[in-house]
């Protein structure tokens, strides 16, 4: 069944081509589909296109079908096109001509485009229960080893004292940063698209408000012309946020994979965290690491694949938004698999103590024999002058203690205001507002 | 003069190699080099590392550099490295001993990204302006030519009735969402990182709260090892920002493009606005156009750029970070250029009427029929199907009406509320704050 | 089972991260191990390190499992990690000892560079053909409307006379050049990386000459480091050579959605061929164009992609490189079903005639008028600015013909010899020399 | 001056933006220019469209012309729009009307198509003689260093004995695959697009073939619709064989600044070839590394940025590509900069000797002991796990002996058959024919 589809038989060729991957895709767009139906006929039945017999049909019937995706008993049938067409079809052979009806006043334009949005909030939110986890970690993490030194490197060289409370901390400050941008993703994605049809609005009396309002979104895609541009904005924006947590976990698992290096050798995980070799029986390979990493910076490249594929459309639908399912989709579970098990693994990190026992490590401690000359009243350009020579000539002694105490410091971490910050911006969400609207659509 | 430079020298083609375009790029970071001084001295004097008397010389002779940076006189000269050491330079030469002492407790690194910061929050503050002006002349030709009617085209293909009033309005909103990423970037800029040093902190008792409160940011970069771990990524999150600004100017531009071509038609500017050919004497080509959508795309390729050069980077300073200028700084000015030259062709454009009057668009009132019968009450799929063979079978017979009047259609644009959501977030911005604080610095 | 495994179990979190979809991919590379196998243990004998018994059975065996993966009957065990060691354990059940002797003298890690290397000159093998097949029909669409004209357009403007034999022909011409490239990934492909083992050579006084000849390679990759370091960049040159024949493809639909667009109305497709709209009864969408469209754009992001993930990665393997199977394996069957179902469009193809009696391309004829009157020998300049005026006072009168007789011209498009250079280039694929080579060694 | 000027004035606004940066990065072009239009004045001559006086005339004009641009005293001035009008004005100054004729049967969209045509060969023979260059140096480390071992990484994890022979001849032989996209490159460039006048072709007679052998370019760009496409697409394929290369040299800077921290410690450069820190004395940064990585990433992004440019515009040519120089352009100098002073770093590169003493390195013979078992009939299967065991309990000892002697192996690097890979494809460029072209027409 193609809705489209008149007395023309559409070529087999051409189907499977134009089809590809979308009732795959289309499967987790379900529930959200179903959210969106029932807004939409309480709406119709609001402004008289729905009578109230048809509309408690429909609603009971939406409901069940509600709980059949939840339990994973839903399918997309072969001979069906897309999700929406499955779930109308359904409907109306369940309660018959009122399931016609459910289509009045939108087109699936405008179906798809608030499914995404239902379904983009629904995975913003996993995806930052996610991070949280992960920051919790990093900040427990940096509570626990405050006190145990490593050496810090810039330009890969040995440079300053540095802390693994200052590693794990700066990773956790880092997810804080990102969250602004997929706060930005959620507010984009936290309007109606709904009763912009296919793009050009409808002839119906709709009431976008009320749908706005059941649906808990925080306010509409007024223009309809806009909303349906939204399509493939929307994704890229959403990808931009992913990449730039994906940014911050590739770096950090770059940092692993360079730490538990036997040349560095200030970390370690147990043996069945890591993987083994073909040929060398001594290796235990940091493969979790280099894989977060290699998908983090897959996703980091899903921005710019998805700006090259709507680049250049003019205003309008076009098909090429469809395959942005594809490209999309996927990452989300990559995401949250990735901020799963780099927690996991952080659970089971072990730290090397004493580090900077090493006298290779003696060098970092020049700026602070610097400052100390400074604080004796010498000027700085004039100090560091001297203890060049004094390296230079063999003659540096470094008084190896660390005494720092400004704020974000080694000696002063300032985790807690770190976690305000987290706090601060997971409030501007609101996700338990959304939950609730939903929660009670469901009713 | 090379402020690490102790006796050797470094072979001249690895200093042009590594200078590069820096001088160039640095001239930019001038007045945020002296702003950050200002801040700086004043805290190193409250912590007892600068005496009043040097303080005040610092201070006045600080505020001289910045005004002959506003007049445009300050430059970097050939023997000197970066805005950092001329600015110190300059300031040595003038008051002496008391110059010397303005890096105590700071490091370049820390230096360049407080400069960033301040830079960017000014760049941010220009886009936004000019994104603010472009918005207006949307807003004021959408409402102007709100009941004049133009095709709406899905796959390319005509679709429905649009209007003026609905595809000016749809960029306008558009913009308002662009706005959320520039938001987040400005959040994510107005932090700061002052104090870090070289990424590891200092052993002086800086009070970076003081530099905080003194340099209007919102909050501090916490986490010394992070505030170095924003550089970069500051960056591409900024470039993120713009791109979006940049993806609707471009998709605007190629709209534009295609209805001055002649098979369109529907819009012209004025002759001395376009331009001619070099042996096609009846040319007037909408280079301006072409070259708005051009330098946006490049912008769009921007975070793709900066995420290539700083992926897989471990933690800490690289040098790699240094040239993110050259392909950062001159983005901000093209996309300024871009928000002006828009506005300043709409405000000469020119709008075609009674477009849709041509038989060739009489399908794009099929839905309209079809949604009539729906209104007899007539099922959808029915109405929908008969509609189909009318038309394959030459009955159709249009009636030429639009009757939208649901939020954001044709008839309702809504414009007043994609005012008042634009209106909301530059409220939400603050610049009013931020300017303050840089005054109450420069008094 | 997993090879590396010896006493410590794996995480099973952990084990399905890392394994990820590498069991899907694999199958993809099966045909490709046994091949190298059959040449690594002929090898093997010819070093002494397999007696003539092993190598008779395991030759016979790996020659039966060549055929059933040739039948589709061939899976890799939820239990066993890739094709290696699925092909390794099915030999050893069937042939005992014999089999466990193989993987002497190589690693995963060279089995896996040679298994890819064979992959990708067969897909590289099916790209070319399914270019031939779309070259040679836009060359027989480029003879049989060589004299049907059409405006030719520059910014979009309506410029000067073209025809569909330019049209055809050009796209034609643009997939030879393509070629350029994938022939240059043909190069790399075609150079035998058996024998690095990890990367770092092995102990074992290999023949490497000798799998080179067996396996049909032009050469080999000698540098054991550099045979390692050709993973990542062997995909990223071969999805660069992808992208220039998708660029083409989706330039090619983009002109093929605007002139099915009613404005311009060019060409049409049977009914059967295009799609229709859930609410628009008289749509008929160019689907197919527009998937083609975004396919290959997103192929157009490809080589980014793996950039993004290869780069800053030091020299040695990375886990990081087992996920480029992933992007790259669905993308040779995506361009070829772009490549096909493009030929399969054009077979149908409709041609609108006398587009040029509308008075509306008049001007498409200027240059024509400014050339005649400088063959009269009026200077160029001269010409242009009488002609200029003429236009803009209303007197200007075409003379509707085209006498363009030059080379590559519309009155001589030259097809034979872009025919021509496409043999050309074939032959220096020498697709023969593999196949021959290939089929030996299943003999 | 802007010769498709009539009688209006074109905004002043309007012109500054849409010359942009044209006239700077038309400088590059002008020799180039005077070339084509050396050809074409032979060709118009040919035909009858410039006699034997005005011929001869502008032949010794323009080869005065090319001789002052060769001595830097050629400028555009700011009224003139282009390097194409500014050749054109100097001309017609000097020679009177003759100079007039020389745009007879071209246009400035094929003037500047062969220009930078002519433009890229050129420097596409400037990057191949630096990759040469480079490709020299690193051979002939590979061989001085032949016998010097280092430890081999595989996951970033001490994996087995690599070389310094090995290290430095992998990177000379990446750099002859890199040639092959730049042999690519270069046949895409060596075709002319001169006649194709504004892509729709010229009534006049022209002889394309004669221009071609004049400007010694191999076969031509056909079809005139083609020649057109090939802009854009010729800059995305040149700017892929860049981002080859470039890539090669960004992952051997990522090696270098590894190699040359203090936990590897393997290589180091003289003090005057390294830069120290602003607060830290004993600094000694690989800057020039991190530069050559960070530059050479950016140019891994540009053919990313030059599709995003172009993709989805329509057949025909738009402004759009003439901001195409400027992302193209700079890159070329970039790239050969850094070629050079990889080089250079490189002739004063120290090595560490008996690195592999140390004990932390014995694991890397684990696969020579599981060998050597294997050459005495241990399977291989077992051998491994008995070794795995054998480490484990801490029973393993390493025979420290290297005795490789495969093809490509520590003990046979094979270099000389990397350069007989790399003469063989510097004679499929066949530059000497091309120059000699260039040498004849300027007689």
């Amino acid at each position: 069944m193609k809705i489209w589809q008149k007395n023309i038989d559409v070529d087999s060729f051409v189907e499977s081509f134009t089809v590809g991957k979308d009732r795959e895709m289309d499967l987790q767009l379900a529930g959200a589909d179903v959210l969106g139906s029932l807004a939409h006929t309480r709406m119709l039945h609001s402004i008289g296109l729905m009578d109230q017999e048809d509309l408690d049909a429909v609603q009971a019937e939406l409901k069940n079908i509600y709980k059949e995706i939840l339990a994973g008993d839903f399918q997309i049938e072969d001979s069906v096109e897309d999700v929406h067409s499955q779930v109308e079809m359904m409907l109306t052979q369940r309660v018959g001509e009122a399931g016609k009806k459910i289509h009045s006043g939108r087109s699936r334009n405008d179906q798809v485009l608030v499914d995404l949005k239902l379904y983009f909030r629904s995975e913003i939110e996993s995806i930052f229960k996610n991070t949280e986890e992960l920051f919790q970690e990093l900040i427990l993490l940096s509570n626990k080893y405050q006190h145990v030194l490593m050496p810090g490197y810039t330009h890969l060289q040995i440079a300053m004292p540095s802390s693994f409370g200052l590693w794990f901390g700066a990773y956790a400050e880092s997810l804080v940063d990102d969250l602004q941008l997929l706060k930005a993703a959620w507010n984009v994605c936290n309007k109606n698209p709904l009763g912009s049809a296919a793009g050009y609005g409808s002839s119906f009396p709709l009431n976008r408000t009320m749908t706005t309002q059941l649906l808990g979104f925080e306010d509409l895609n007024y223009n309809v012309v806009y909303a349906q541009m939204g399509r493939g904005k929307t994704e890229r924006i959403l990808a931009q946020a992913m990449s730039s947590i994906a940014a911050s976990l590739a770096k950090f698992a770059m940092d692993v994979t360079l730490f538990i290096n036997q040349n560095f050798g200030f970390i370690s995980f147990p043996a069945h965290l890591t993987t083994g070799s073909s040929i060398m029986p001594h290796k235990k390979n940091p493969d979790v690491f280099e894989l977060i990493r290699s998908r983090c910076n897959k996703i980091q490249a899903l921005p710019n694949e998805i700006a090259m594929m709507t680049t250049n459309l003019p205003v309008g639908y076009h098909r090429d938004l469809q395959l942005l399912k594809e490209n999309l989709f996927p990452s989300f579970q990559s995401l949250n698999d990735c901020l799963a098990i780099a927690k996991y693994m952080l659970e089971n990190i072990s730290i090397k103590d004493n580090i900077l026992d090493d006298p290779k490590y003696d060098y970092l401690f020049s700026v602070e024999v610097v400052n100390n000359e400074v604080l004796k009243g010498v000027p700085f350009r004039e100090a560091y002058k001297q203890i060049g020579i004094d390296i230079e000539e063999g003659r540096f002694k470094p008084a190896k203690e660390v005494n720092h105490s400004h704020e974000g410091s080694i000696g002063n971490l300032c985790n807690h205001q770190i976690e305000r910050m987290f706090q601060q911006i997971k409030q501007e969400f609101g996700f338990d507002k959304v939950d609730q609207a939903l929660q009670d659509l469901l009713k």
